[in-house]
């Protein structure tokens, strides 16, 4: 079984304008900016003069809208409304409403998505309510280099639970493994080092055929692809919103239980604003009616205030206009890098079609870690990944054409200037 | 054994002046305060005009400090330093150093105390790691009664660990059941409710007499009393920064590990940012050494921050003197009670010493709830806890004993007015 049967797929609507070979001056980008129908979105976001931004799929921008409702809940709600303002702003709900505003996002219905704790958190919550429903034993199924907190999340799940078996496997031995059976498959729907995608439909549904729940995170897609949980039938997920969604540094991260899984869901994280009655102060826990139950604790409301006015960007756009536009600066910077920064020893690290890939692209060169600060002293930041990984995020919010031009042109005269410095590089590969 | 040997305790510093008799007037409230050396502090926090705010032990008020440090956290580390603010800004080791600033409240060392993720979180964290490292099974013992919060988790551990066993004992029955013998006793320092505080050496030398560890949870105590920890030889801790230390609404807690236990404790929430080696991006789980294991995703930078920010409050303050502030409107408002408020359905429902109390006093009445109501609109703020609870606090940093005078006279007069209604009292009564 290949693993090509289950990556790509329905997520890659045709973009209406992608270049069919790379643009061949500035000029050329400003001209597909200008027929960009997102172009106006800029706007929302306070982003440096000059300054070419490709990390937003690590932590994205701040816009204004997240600064003023911040600055408004701190001055007007914490600040006058003191106490009173658990009711008289809405604190309580805060993770139900902002929920449902990325439910849009993700395919989800508005009473399916919360927003509260960490995405490693929340990962916990939902994986082991799986397990658990399902006797507190069994084989949860995940990828070989998977991003680290899903694997260690995993493992605090083993170590409390002594029937639990974890196996992470090779990419492309995933789909067998989910389909020979196992009580949970945990797997990240976009990766976040080579921003490979897996068919959210075709795993889901080989999942099921094994017997098991899925649990998908989400991080690098939401707000990135078109992602339809329904669709797929999915039934649990996680992800992260100071990415894409640009919550701000360390925003809190929301959770997916379908409306039909919810009552047969037990949290291991019981907290009290996750009780039915949180003001009755019973000793008894009893969880809440549907989602609710997997709040745990007080909810960070200064982070969600600010999430909540952040998501204000996303009023109005829809996921396969994001898609169409992210595709295109996605294509156009590897067809600059093909054309520009050739025979320079970068090599591609993400799957070769665009189409089966997340929102974001990235290049191997032996000197990644000194080109990526060469990049950022020249303002343009992407990041660094262990070994040798550069990443390059194509958030279609606030990125222009023009912006992809001149990162290119960056790349191609830090590798040309030989600005980055090697030196540190070979020391520590002489040693290992 | 009586409880009685168990509470208070060497807590309660004598407080340098304490009226031995309510005040005649609010001008010798005034005179009071002029005499307070905390009374520059108020200065710091930006409470609105005519405004009584007894509710700083549920929600402290915004300072100049959390208010100033988050925007330039917006706008600067967000804003223009984006990605690079990780570093350039020290985000990542944000949850060691704003728990450095917390441990000399709570009598702990710098490298003891780290400030993530929320209250419920840090129980299930510390509880469960010392359970894990028992064996995975024995007895919790705590109080019925509890905040609801420490007894839900305990239920969600309970869950997870079929050799576990909660035992919730009466408040009398408390020490005893400590010293039957328990894997694990957690307790609350400050009752929620009451304020009834526990004598932090005497349950700690019970619960090690009974062979196990015991957890504090300080939510009513950091920044109310002073606590010493080491003094008393405490294991493990947790606390609430949103009450006592003013850090915003759904502000992330503080947890606490003595040093010598660090090593020996796996927490079962295991997330990239506890790993020994986080950009290692290694599959397999490795605890990071000492106290930073215990963090677990990605920390909540914009809330950290403004706790940070809200800490420079308690620069140079010492715990004695805050104690020695409170106790003296503690006791001034349950002189002014007692004097001005007498035959009108008033219960004290805290202990009778207010040195065996926390910083906030506790009355029932029946129409509790419509009487706090009646406070509010008169801007007096306090809370309720059901049944009939009316919770007054006392923070030392930033109230008067003109606010102490001018709540009871609002007091008295919302309950000779009548303005309280009782009648849904009376219906919700008929029914039960």
């Amino acid at each position: 079984m290949s693993t090509a049967t289950f990556v790509s797929g329905p997520a890659g609507a045709a973009p209406r304008r992608v270049p069919s070979a790379a643009p061949h001056s500035r000029e050329d980008c400003a001209a597909l900016d200008t027929a960009d129908p997102l172009a106006a979105r800029r706007g929302r976001f306070e982003l440096e003069e000059g300054l070419v931004y490709l990390d937003g799929n690590s932590l994205g921008p701040v816009s204004t809208g997240a600064r003023e409702r911040l600055r408004a809940a701190v001055d007007g709600e914490w600040g006058r409304g003191l106490i009173r303002s658990w009711n008289s702003a809405g604190w309580f709900e805060l993770p139900e409403r902002v929920g449902a505003r990325i439910a849009r996002l993700v395919g989800a219905q508005p009473r399916e998505v919360l927003v509260d704790d960490s995405t490693s958190v929340n990962l916990y919550k939902l994986a082991l309510a799986a397990v658990q429903a399902a006797g507190g034993r069994g084989r949860i199924v995940t990828e070989q280099g998977n991003f680290p907190t899903d694997l260690y999340v995993l493992d605090g799940i083993r170590a409390v639970c002594p029937g639990v078996e974890v196996v992470a496997v090779p990419r492309e031995d995933v789909p067998e493994a989910a389909r020979a059976g196992a009580v949970l498959v945990l797997l990240t729907h976009v990766h976040y080092k080579t921003a490979a995608m897996w068919d959210l439909g075709a795993l889901t549904r080989l999942a099921h055929a094994g017997g098991g729940r899925i649990l998908w995170d989400l991080s690098h897609s939401v707000g990135a692809v078109p992602v339809d949980l329904h669709a797929a039938g999915a039934d649990l997920a996680v992800g992260c919103t100071y990415k894409y969604l640009n919550g701000g540094p360390g925003a809190p991260a929301f959770l997916y239980v379908r409306a039909d899984l919810q009552e047969g869901l037990a949290t291991p994280l019981r907290g009290w604003m996750g009780h039915a009655a949180p003001f009755a102060l019973d000793d008894e826990y009893a969880p809440a009616p549907g989602l609710r139950r997997f709040r745990c604790g007080t909810p960070p409301v200064l982070a969600l205030t600010a999430l909540d006015g952040a998501l204000d960007a996303w009023d109005g756009v829809e996921m396969e206009a994001v898609r169409a536009k992210s595709l295109s600066l996605a294509r156009t910077f590897r067809a600059l890098v093909d054309a520009r920064c050739a025979d320079r020893g970068l090599r591609l690290a993400s799957p070769a079609d665009p189409a089966a890939c997340g929102s974001h692209v990235v290049y191997g060169h032996r000197c990644g870690y000194e080109i990526v600060q060469a990049l950022i002293a020249r303002g343009v930041i992407g990041d660094f990944r262990a070994p040798d990984l550069m990443r390059f995020g194509f958030p279609a919010l606030y990125l222009r054409h023009v912006d992809v031009w001149d990162a290119v042109e960056a790349l191609r005269a830090v590798l040309d200037s030989r600005e980055y410095d090697c030196a540190e590089f070979a020391r520590r590969s002489a040693v290992t």
